[in-house]
């Protein structure tokens, strides 16, 4: 059986690129809920129902596990979908999130940037302190990431002046943070711009190690261990089959650089949730 | 009756500003589509879905008009509305829109800016050749443009930059425009960035004149002219009832500066268009 990924949209491809690097050999089939993404503004009540219908989808079609590979979501829905599908394992990506920041971090300063919904929700917050009790957590939602993410713009001066505009006040606190979380799918794929424009704003403190990380790779491990045979037959590349609530050529064109390999329009199915 | 109003979400307020403004003594009833936002990104049949959804509730109050207050939503389901709800006037922003750009346009070269739903579906290219045959149309989709407005981030150095990477392209054609219409109800609360910046760009050419218009007037003379008693009660100012789909306290929040008025979260009735 396969393991079920959803998202808002094309975010989750970068959760999806770590899954497939951790368990090469696994079968996979990924939601993107292009008709009604973002998820990142909307209200708990309307993200909730939204990821019951992209999920019944993905488990209607027989999982092994189900992923919630979008922030929002898993920040407002996680318990809802364990309580719908179990026994079906469902793992989403705060909890992974916030242990690989745990783990990156000695002083326990922790920024975390996500979209509103996410922040409002407290989700990484929580996770964190209840893996680190004396952890000092800052926020800030960064919605405009999602925008340039989306767009493709992902290097240059707008970018730059965009990324100082939300995060230097994170990080010119008197005591700044030495993790910053990307606790957004669509971030990762803005890291590099990240990186070079705190380097700039923090200079020494930078030098002396600010780590950025983000779920993807921790939730792969997570989902690797909630799996019996992890690795699916020795030596075979497992398949992935693409589904889409809307506009399947403009999710194959934006989700390439997500997936980090090409995305044929052709390949990707349009699946209508019923609203 | 009320005259209805929707959109997406919260840029159908310029347009509801500019109808009270015109017709100060009728009531309205708005309507801001918040749990599905942006359309702009989404395919036609969504949009249309979504319309006829929007719609269906603002009808089942009773109106005297219909206005479309959403660029993207008026390229694809003008048509559709018209006859769902004959003999209900209709009103659309491209075809008042696309009648100020002609107006105002002496060469007849006449920028559009857009989402990338209303530049796909070629509508205002239509509606302008259709009053100006010889019209030279140059279009962009500006998608960065209605996240900065949502945002509220509407001047400095991010804005400017921003502005400029979409609309030098567009400008400093050899034969450049001398209209740039803003064909999505987010983008006025932009128009003064626009101007300074289209004055960096353009130079000489801008002080000879580059008109920057918009639909949200000219769709409230189109809205009067469809009405018999087009002022209301004498000397009585209208109500207006604001409904949206999801979020109320951002509807409200966002929404202010494009209605150009305070709106306080408790006055936004949340309603649920089905599902």
């Amino acid at each position: 059986m396969a393991i079920g990924v959803f998202d808002s949209g094309v975010g989750g491809l970068t959760v999806l690129r770590a899954l497939r690097r951790e368990l090469p050999g696994r079968d996979f089939i990924y939601l993107g809920d292009t008709a009604r993404l973002p998820y990142g503004t909307k209200s708990a009540a309307s993200v909730v129902r939204y990821a019951e219908q992209a999920a019944d989808a993905l488990v209607a079609r027989g999982l092994s596990c189900l992923v919630i590979a979008c922030n929002t979501a898993s920040a407002v829905a996680l318990d809802v979908l364990r309580r719908r599908y179990a026994p079906l394992p469902v793992v989403g990506v705060i909890e992974p999130g916030a242990a690989a920041a745990v783990a990156a971090s000695r002083s326990g300063r922790i920024a975390v940037i996500a979209t509103e919904g996410t922040v409002n929700a407290g989700a990484y917050d929580a996770a964190i302190r209840r893996l680190r009790p004396d952890a000092r957590v800052l926020s800030a939602a960064c919605a405009l990431f999602v925008a340039l993410a989306e767009e493709g713009w992902t290097e240059g001066e707008i970018v730059e002046l965009t990324i100082r505009r939300y995060l230097e006040p994170l990080l010119q606190a008197a005591a700044p943070p030495d993790v910053l979380l990307l606790g957004c799918t669509h971030f990762p794929v803005l890291a590099a711009a990240i990186r070079q424009a705190m380097g700039q704003v923090m200079g020494e403190a930078m030098d002396q190690g600010l780590a950025i990380v983000d779920s993807a790779a921790t939730t792969a491990s997570v989902v690797r261990s909630e799996l019996r045979d992890a690795t699916g037959p020795a030596g075979s590349r497992g398949s992935v089959r693409l589904l889409a609530t809307d506009g399947v050529a403009r999710f194959a064109r934006v989700g390439s650089s997500f997936l980090g390999e090409a995305i044929v329009a052709d390949a990707v199915e349009l699946v209508d949730l019923g609203r």
